[in-house]
C-alpha cells in the first residue's frame, strides 16, 4: 500500500508534461504550486468533470496516444458547448500504470495540448497517481454566455434539431470491437468519428445568442437518452420523425436502414437543441456553421413518440426503457 | 467494451447521491445539466484536482465509507489551504465497481457532504463511470485571498514553521499496513490522523493576511519533500533542526526517537510555511488557531541541512535523494 505521497519519478513526469504549455493572460499561475490561480471571471462560470478509463472506454490498440489525449479533453469541451459557453481552463488527473513510458505520455499530452490550443483552453494544473489502468480525468471551466442553453428550456411546440450526423461514433465503436463490419473509407470515417470527436463549441456559442435561449444537450449517451434528459428537465414530451434523423453515408453503408445506433448509440458529441418554431434548417446551418437537421418537435404530453420506426426496432434501443417510463 | 454512454442505473445513482445537497447563492445551477453554473467571482480563483484510488491509496477495510468520502474532499481542501484561499465549489468523478451497493455510496457521499458543509463548499456536479476499483477524483475551486501563500515566496533568513504534528499519518498507514505496532489510544490516534485529516483552511486564511505574504505548502508528500518544493521554487536552501520537529505523543510511543516518518512520511496535511523573522511560535499559534512550531530557517545556499540527525537516518528518508540533488 502506498500513501498518496508522490515519488520523485512522478514529479519528473509532471514536470515533463507541463513543459511547453502556453497560458492565456487569464491564468495568473499555471502548474507547479498547490493550486493554479485564475483571474477573476466577469461572466458566470461553467464547471464540469469527465473521465476516460482504459479497457472501459478505450483500448490503447485502437488509436494513437495523441488521439486519446485529444478525446479526453474534447468530451469535456462538449459539455461546455452544450451550455453555449466558452472553455477557459482545465486541470487533469492522470492515473498511470506500469508499461507506459514517458514517450507515451508526451504523445498523450501532445493531443491534449493541440485541442487545448484549438479551443483556447489553458491546462493550468494536474495530478498524477499510480493505478493499474490508465485513466484520464479532466475538470473544465468555461465562461457562460448571456444565454445559457440549459436542458430545462424546452417548451411544447419547439422544433427539435440536431447538428451533424448521429450514430457514427457508436458504429465506429462496434467496428473497433469487431461487432460490425465496414470497409474502406466508411470504416475509417466511423472509427475516426469515435476516436476523434469534434466538440461543437462554435455552434454552442451561436446557439446561445438565439432568443429565447434554446434548450440544448450534447449527445454523449445516445440521441433518445439525451433527448430524454431535456424532456425530463423541461417536463415535456417529444415526437421524433425517424426518417429525418441525419445519418452519414458511412453509417448507411455499414448499418443500412437500421437506426438503432443513430437513436441509441452514444458519443457523437453533436448538439441536440430545441427552439421556438420559425428557425429553418438552412439558416441554422449558416449560423451554427455545421449542418443542422430538424428531427421532430416538443409536445405537451410527456411521452416520446418515434414515428416511422417499426415496432421491432424500438425495444432494442438503448435508453428506450427509460424513456418509456414517463409515457 | 462500453462506450462512455451511461446506463439507467448509473443515472439513478447520480440522482440518488446529489439529493439533499445544499447550494450557496454562488451556485446558480447545481447538478443535473451538462455543467454547473457558478456566479462570477470577484476574487482570483484557485483550481486544483486530486484523486484517491482503491488499493493504491486506501483499502475499504480500513475505515468507514463516510471517512473515505470525507478524506477525498479534505485532501483537495488542503491544497486550497496551502494557498491561503477559501474553497467554493467542487465536482466529483466516481469510478465505481461491482460489489458496492447504493447504501455504500450514500455513506461515502454523507462523508463528502459533511466536509463540504463544514468548509462551505458546494458539490455542484459530478460524473459516474464504471471501473474495476473505486476511484474518487475531486476538482475544487476556491477564492484566493489578497495574499496568496505560494511556494516561491521564501527568502533567505525566513523562519520555517509547521502546524500541528508531523509523521502521524504515515505512522497510522504503517499501523494499518501491519508494518508498525502501536497500542490503545496511540494506535487509534495515528490511524485517525491517516483516515481523517483536517484541512487547515482557517490557518491558511490567517497566514495569507501576514505581510509580506509567507511561502506555504501543505505536507502531502512528506515534510522534507514538500519543503524541497518550496526551496526549488524559491531558489533557496534550508537548515532544519531535527530536535524541533513537532511529533505527537502517539508518534513517540510507536516510533521512539526515529524521525524518519516525521521527516519523510506524507499525508499529514499540515501547513509548512516561511515568514520573515520576528514571528513567535506563540503568537502564530494564536493567529492560526492551531499549534505552530519553528523548525528551522531558510538559507541562501541551495542545500537542505538537517541538524541533530545522525548519518544513518538520513539516507533512509523518502525524498532525501531528491533534496540532496541540489546540495
Amino acid at each position: 500500500m502506498r500513501s498518496k505521497s508522490k515519488s520523485p519519478g512522478e514529479f519528473e513526469l509532471i514536470e515533463r508534461l507541463v513543459k511547453g504549455l502556453r497560458m492565456s493572460p487569464r491564468t495568473l499561475l499555471g502548474p507547479g504550486d498547490d493550486c493554479a490561480i485564475l483571474a477573476p471571471s466577469r461572466a458566470a462560470q461553467l464547471f464540469t468533470i469527465d473521465s476516460m478509463l482504459e479497457d472501459v472506454h478505450f483500448r490503447l490498440t485502437w488509436g494513437s496516444p495523441e488521439k486519446l489525449g485529444a478525446k479526453s479533453l474534447a468530451v469535456n469541451l462538449s459539455d461546455i458547448a452544450a451550455m453555449g459557453g466558452r472553455p477557459t481552463a482545465c486541470v487533469i488527473n492522470l492515473a498511470v500504470r506500469e508499461g507506459l513510458d514517458a514517450r507515451f505520455f508526451d504523445r498523450l499530452y501532445a493531443g491534449i495540448k493541440r485541442v487545448a490550443r484549438r479551443y483556447a483552453t489553458d491546462v493550468v494544473g494536474g495530478n498524477i497517481t499510480r493505478g493499474d489502468r490508465l485513466a484520464i480525468t479532466v475538470a473544465l471551466l468555461g465562461e457562460a454566455s448571456r444565454g445559457v442553453t440549459r436542458r430545462d428550456l424546452a417548451r411544447a411546440g419547439d422544433d427539435i434539431f440536431v447538428t451533424g450526423t448521429v450514430g457514427d461514433s457508436a458504429a465506429g465503436l462496434a467496428v473497433l470491437d469487431g461487432k460490425l463490419r465496414a470497409r474502406g473509407a466508411a470504416r475509417e470515417f466511423l472509427i475516426e468519428r469515435h476516436l476523434n470527436p469534434t466538440p461543437r463549441i462554435e455552434a454552442g456559442l451561436a446557439l446561445a445568442k438565439i432568443h429565447p435561449t434554446p434548450a440544448a444537450i450534447d449527445i454523449s449517451d445516445g440521441l433518445l437518452q439525451d433527448l430524454g434528459h431535456i424532456l425530463d428537465r423541461s417536463r415535456v414530451g417529444a415526437e421524433i420523425d425517424a426518417a429525418s434523423i441525419p445519418v452519414s453515408p458511412a453509417y448507411r453503408a455499414a448499418m443500412g436502414d437500421d437506426l438503432s445506433l443513430a437513436l441509441g448509440g452514444g458519443e457523437d458529441y453533436e448538439l441536440l437543441f430545441c427552439t421556438r418554431p420559425g428557425h429553418a434548417e438552412q439558416s441554422l446551418t449558416r449560423t451554427l456553421r455545421v449542418p443542422v437537421h430538424r428531427i421532430g418537435r416538443i409536445i405537451k404530453r410527456r411521452a416520446t413518440i418515434v414515428r416511422g420506426m417499426d415496432g421491432e426496432t424500438a425495444p432494442k434501443l438503448r435508453g428506450w426503457d427509460q424513456l418509456r417510463a414517463h409515457t
